[in-house]
Order: structure tokens, then sequence, then C-alpha cells
């Protein structure tokens, strides 16, 4: 299927797991993806030449990076993925919202997604969220994801001038890591590409005990297939 | 009153003459006022100076600008306020969305006010909207600011842990560009230090034919003031 076919839609891309299945799966469904990936000084930067990979693997049809500079705002506030605090390791689930969370990330990312997307005249806009393994982050909810659905069909001309309405799919929200896993292999998703490390060597080498690597980890065992990342430690 | 006493408030300040007032309602009713200004490559790029004005005359807690770079997702699309489009002049009200719309903008920068407001600690953001004079921007309806505020409270560690609600604050939505600036001079506010033009001269001289030029001049005749700015021709 070539990548320019199908309707056009806006895939919001990390460049880790989730984000490369959805994009698959967006790919799947027949749309011409325009990716999506956002440069907001994370720690694992190396998560951009990976989006930019799986963007290739993939076939999407374009790919661009925007950057946000709320350093003057804050940064992205008191989170592990921006600041200096350490990244938790072998953390259990505890049900509360981990410090990795930050500040109204994904109404940032969706935001922006919503804006290129009305742009290309797209109407339909995927992000990679799940409200099972993520279950601490109030922005990878369903009832979050209806909502900003149902704002961004107030939100923009082409909605109220009945040129669409925007659909924003989150067709990971319901599954687990080894579910996804199994659905992205079966699409053929190259994860050696993907980064999902919060806390990455200067290498890029992933640590193997942040949730991010843990949740990985788990998820490759439980879908009985092999991670080829390389790790410091697991 | 102290800039620092009272509770905390994200105030988006754009340098012209609403958000000016907004930032002068947001003072009276006692919030310590963090404005925020976003720089995103609009044309009419002298309204950051005049927003660091109008926050240090108005006694605002702190002034940020957070600079977000589009231009490898189209920019902010077609609109005239970013891209070599004309902007349309002696233009009268048709009741269409002008050409001076910008996809998605107000979800942008209500989105990075969010995630800047619950760095703060802050429950309370103010946008200077208004459904009057502006009746074509889908963005500036009350059910657009209804919606966002639904969505603020489910996307926020702060909202979904119980710490506060989020109220998004509209103060201008129903009010007519007279009494928007009756408004403000009762509060103080020094309109010759705001910028509303969207096609300055290079030096910043205001056109005086486009439509916001048009609904400010228009404003402070009806409200039987002067506009101590400078225009070009009038």
């Amino acid at each position: 299927m070539a990548a320019e076919s199908g309707k056009p839609a806006v895939v919001l891309l990390s460049g880790g797991l989730d984000s490369a299945t959805t994009l698959a799966m967006a790919r799947r469904e027949g749309f011409a993806c325009h990716a999506l990936s956002l440069d907001y000084g994370q720690r694992h930067r190396f998560e951009l030449p990976a989006a930019q990979a799986v963007a290739k693997a993939l076939g999407a049809a374009s790919h661009r990076i925007v950057r946000l500079d709320l350093s003057a705002a804050g940064g992205f506030g008191h989170s592990a993925l921006t600041d200096r605090i350490a990244v938790p390791k072998n953390r259990g689930k505890d049900g509360q919202i981990p410090p990795t969370y930050v500040p109204a990330r994904n109404t940032m990312f969706l935001s922006i997604a919503l804006g290129y997307a009305e742009v290309l005249g797209a109407f339909d806009v995927f992000i990679g969220v799940n409200a099972v393994d993520y279950s601490g982050y109030p922005d990878c909810r369903p009832e979050y994801v209806a909502a900003f659905e149902h704002l961004a069909n107030l939100a923009t001309a082409a909605a109220v001038e009945g040129r669409g309405r925007y659909t924003i799919h989150a067709p990971l929200i319901a599954m687990t890591k080894a579910q996804i896993i199994t659905t992205g292999l079966l699409l053929g998703v190259d994860y050696s590409l993907t980064r999902s490390c919060y806390d990455p060597s200067s290498e890029g080498l992933a640590c193997g005990r942040c949730d991010s690597c843990r949740l990985r980890l788990a998820g490759f065992a439980a879908a009985g297939a092999t991670d080829l990342i390389r790790y410091r430690q697991q």
C-alpha cells in the first residue's frame, strides 16, 4: 500500500513501542499517515532518531518534528522525564500517578496535532495512549480522549464549517503490553528500531529498570517474543 | 495590592487590548497573575514587547514567553497572521471565519497555559477571547471555553487527585469592544502600551485598516475615548 494512498491522518510518534504500533495500526486501516514528533527537551531524546527510523520503516507519508521550548515556563514542571529528578527504578504498581507524569503533556501534543491536522485537511488523529499499563496517567484514560475529541469538534474551523468531524483514535487504550507487541509483530513492526527507556545511558542503552523498560520487558516475555534492543542490565 | 498576594493564576497575554484588559480584571479579582505569552512566529511580533510592558504596568507577578516553532508542521497553516497571505483590509462583518483564523491556536495556547498552571499550582487560567467582535472564530465561543475547562479537569494530575478544580476564565466573552475599553480604563489600563494591528509597519505602526485596527478604533470611538497609539492611516 503506497504511503500516499488513503485518507490523511496525523499520528503522534514518540519513537517508543506504543506509538510505533499505533502507526502500524493506522497504516493497516489504510490511512496516509503524517507522523508528528515533539521535541520538548525530554531526557530520552534518543526517541527522536528512533521516531524517524520508525516512520520510514512503516511507510509514513511524512514525518515532522515540532519544537516546543517550555524552559521559560518551568519546563514541563516537576517531572522525572524533563527535570533532574531521579527516574524511579524497580517501582511496583501502586495506582498512584508516577513521577514521570508530565503536566498536561498529552493535551499539548494533541492540540498541536489538531492544528497540524487542520492544516493538512486531515480529520483523524492517532495517539498511542494506554489505560492498562499507564493507569496512573490522567491523560491516558478513555474519558480524557473523548473530552479532547469533543473539544476538537468545537475548536476548529474545519469542524464548525462542516467539512468533517475529528476523530481521536487511541487504538491501544484497552490493550495489555503483550497484546500491543503481538499486534505490532503481526503488522511487521521492527521493535529493534524503537526506544522506550526513560533513563537511557549517554550511548542510548536502555536502563532495564525504569517503569517503561520493565513494562516493555514484561510485555515481550508475556508475548513470547524477544526484545532486540540493547540494555545496560535487565 | 502586591502582585504576589492572592491565589495564583495564569493569564494569557498577547500584548493586545483584550488580553491587557483581561489581566487588569484578573488583578482586580485579587489573583497573583503569572502572564504567559506565546512566540509562534506571528507577523505582529511587536505584540511581544508590548506584552512585557503591559505585564509590568499592571503588576503581574511574573511574565514568561514560550516559543512554539511550528514551521516544521506547516507553520500555523494558511493564516494571514503567519503566512504571506494578505491581511484583509476594510472588510465588512459577514459571519464567516476570517482568513486571520489560526488552526487550533487557542487550544494550543490554553494547553500550554494549563501545563504551566499545573506546574505553578494554579487552578485559574484567564484568556481574553471574545464572542461578540470575533464571532467568526470557533475557539472564541462560550461552548468552546466550557469544553476546554471540562478537558482540563480530566487531563491533569492536580484535578484528578483532588487538589483543585480548574476554571478557565474568559471575562470578555460577552462584552463589546467599547465595554472592554471602558472597563479597562476604569481599571487603569494604559492602552498606549498595547498593540492590536495584524499588519504593522516595520516600525510597528498600526495599519488602521485591518479587522483588528478597525474594531479597536470603533471601540474607542464608541467608548468616547482616545486611542493614543500611532497609526499609518485611519
